[in-house]
């Protein structure tokens, strides 16, 4: 009989140098987040997993509120006919469409794609809902779930079905489209930054890369820890091409009918792929305070039955003290102390407070920190709410900052082709490099080094250089990385 | 060329009395809280309607955390192949689905059903979680969209699409899923009538109304003013058919394997129709303060700029005062006052707080009530958080005195079979009534009165009786209406 102490040593973590894929399987193992479920592709999204998801979702659904967009819902159906009114939109999804064909017990009329995206679904009530320049802006988001059909899924980052939310504007000026487009993918960065401790790089897509019927896309690019890519959220201006295809038009003040100026912007799940690859180590998950489902875990320790009535005495009121500021979990469970920290240590609570007979006799805690794995003694009178919150504080502070120092030293500047391959053969990493522009040379790039433009930075030197293939003149730098 | 303020006056709402149905769908459309889609039978959400959906989610949320349940997510494609393990369950669902039959470009080797419910592939899941005593019990939620065909789709009440939330548990003993069935359902009742005001009768299902797989069903039901009932909540204990057909064993202290006993339960965005049923009048939506997404709504009224600057300035000052712990609009629109009143009057907001150039002058407020539409000037510096909350309080309290006492007036105590008849050819309501517990009986009673038994309450006088239809001896009465 397996019991659940055994269970947890059971899952050995592959280290991060012998086999990154694995550790990342095994770290989502290890901390129970996620697995695959009986469908193909689609995940089961655990508890503790599911957990973190709720934070983010808190933490950006009241960012989108104060950022004047509603939420509301739209059908999980969209008709195949819908799909195909813009034509670069219908060619980029329709390979990775479920198709509901029967219903009801009959053969539909017209057969149903479940959402991969709902551009198509939203603006056909948009085009009712909109008349007047007095209607818009219109600022709507939907906290949904999504398919798109994946050979090759991988938990969190690629799966047939994935949450996420997607924000659908519609304006009256192309420069007021343009704004919200910025706005959102700020709100996107603040997110990643300053919640998920994950630093971001900020710029445009290639034509290459944008979103499928947009005329552009803004992009957040974050660095793993195998220095590949990963996009974060992204959002687009989606110009008039929508509006056309669904006539969207309001009355302008001009009196003259109008097309609306739009705009579309998500993140989903695949943050919390992110997350994991960012800060987690060899012994499992990392998490940022932020984000984290709990912040401190109290471990109570004894030998005898004498003791224990002591240090859980102790360690419900050391509870008592903490739970009105801080998700606190006590563990009281009949445990040997060693798996309990394994257990939580693998699943990334940032701080563990543990409390044995030794420290109930002297009043003191010993503290230790999840991400250095710091220890210290502390007089029990001094651990409370402003003691936690300031290593809390640091704590959220320090993985950002070793997520940014790795992001920086894996980050080259280059002007040589052979250097660019060069690296890519080697450890990769972010590449800035000048490129002329040109779809040809982007496609080439990606042939010869499976390194792709991240995108076009923001911040630029505003310098002129030549394109890291061709060498043709430049005016911008952009990110290279092999990405995920 | 029709602007904002001559959209509102267009929706005329039709009374209750003339024809209750168009009553319902007016009074949707004129709070804007939902709207049919292009894909037959779903329905979009407004954001008016989404926010009310939101309060909802919130305090059930809160409560099943309380109840030490765990949110998760599973998949939205169950293989069609889970549906048809658990016989009952099979044979109640297969004229509702909706099937997936290729994706990704290709017909698919088995088809996938959209989850119309979780159990099955809840329960693949739960038969590799479940190993020992030790993992029991297991208490999962979730909050997703599902989906049954509907061919007479009605907007909240039956629509293809829903959203809900679905809580499965899984335990060593039969007495201990008993007691989450009934905890559960309280929780529901909870809801319903300190929530939503709305008050509820608890009981049993019969077998022929019952969840199909479950050993029986409990449900909570409501009055709406036509005197239908509405099923506004459901808790199932499974027993062990699921257990058996998905081989969910553990094993016991004993040191045997056992099957787990199994509960699940849900409510959905059907509860919003029964919302606004129960408290809705022909002026439009009414909302109980504690459900409202907004409870105070301030208007300001002027006739010049001169007077448009000074009664701005007080408005503002008094959104300032009650917006931290009120939902305060303050509605600055340059519109007619009367517009604006019909417009919040129509989308239930509990408390309109006006102010013209006279309340200026006198220092006074106009507070006028949505639900019994009282007005009166109060001096503005009693105008403040307790004044509001008072009103508040007493708001919800009489909304839910008035749809009891509405509830009391159409239940009915009946033994004789021509008096039940005619009760149900005339205005119908709750009747209860004994049954000697046979589906012929009751199968009759429903084509004879189109009347079904809707709950068996927990509430028994304990006394017998005889069986309203057949005469037969009976130990139980139970509550019959028709319902939605």
């Amino acid at each position: 009989m397996k019991n659940k102490e055994d269970k947890f040593e059971d899952k050995k973590i592959t280290s991060r140098d012998k086999d990154y894929s694995q550790w990342y399987l095994d770290v989502i193992s290890a901390a129970d987040l996620a697995e695959h479920s009986s469908v193909k592709g689609c995940m089961v999204i655990k508890p503790y997993g599911y957990a973190i998801w709720e934070n983010i979702q808190k933490i950006l659904d009241e960012k989108i509120k104060e950022a004047d967009v509603k939420n509301a819902y739209f059908p999980i159906f969209i008709p195949q006919s819908f799909l195909s009114k813009e034509a670069e939109h219908v060619e980029g999804f329709s390979p990775e469409c479920a198709v509901v064909t029967h219903a009801g017990g009959k053969k539909l009329d017209e057969p149903l794609i479940v959402r991969p995206t709902s551009e198509t679904i939203m603006y056909d009530a948009f085009s009712k809902w909109i008349s007047s320049y007095r209607d818009l802006p219109l600022l709507i988001n939907q906290w949904a779930n999504v398919v798109r059909w994946e050979l090759r899924p991988r938990l969190f980052l690629r799966t047939t079905e994935f949450l996420w939310q997607e924000g659908h504007t519609a304006h009256t000026t192309e420069k007021e489209a343009e704004e919200r487009t910025r706005q959102m993918l700020d709100i996107y960065q603040d997110l990643a930054e300053e919640y998920m401790a994950m630093p971001v790089v900020a710029g445009v897509k290639s034509e290459l890369e944008k979103f499928a019927g947009a005329n552009h896309t803004y992009t957040i690019e974050a660095m793993m820890q195998d220095r590949k890519a990963l996009q974060a959220g992204t959002s687009h201006l989606l110009g008039q091409s929508f509006a056309k295809a669904f006539d969207i038009k309001f009355l302008g003040k001009d009196g003259k009918k109008h097309y609306v100026w739009q705009t579309s912007w998500g993140v989903s799940t695949r943050l919390i792929g992110a997350l994991i690859m960012a800060h987690s180590d060899d012994k499992g998950l990392v998490l940022p305070p932020k984000i984290a489902p709990i912040d401190v875990v109290i471990i109570p320790i004894w030998n005898s039955e004498n003791e224990k009535k002591r240090v859980l005495d102790k360690a419900n009121e050391l509870k008592k003290k903490l739970k009105k500021d801080f998700k606190v979990e006590l563990d009281t469970r009949d445990m040997r102390p060693g798996p309990k920290f394994f257990e939580w240590e693998k699943k990334g609570v940032p701080l563990r407070l543990e409390i044995g007979p030794a420290e109930v006799e002297e009043k003191q805690i010993l503290v230790v920190r999840r991400d250095g794995g710091n220890k210290s003694l502390v007089d029990e009178k001094k651990v409370e709410t402003k003691f936690i919150r300031k290593i809390l504080d640091n704590i959220q502070k320090e993985i950002f900052n070793k997520a940014k120092k790795f992001q920086i030293e894996n980050t080259n500047r280059v002007s040589d082709w052979d250097e660019f391959k060069d690296i890519f053969n080697k450890n990769g990493g972010f590449v800035h490099a000048y490129w002329c522009g040109n779809d040809k040379c982007e496609t080439k790039i990606k042939e010869e080094t499976k390194a792709t433009i991240r995108c076009i930075p923001f911040k630029q030197t505003k310098k002129k250089g030549k394109c890291i293939l061709c060498g043709g003149e430049s005016g911008q730098e952009v990110i290279f990385a092999k990405a995920y």
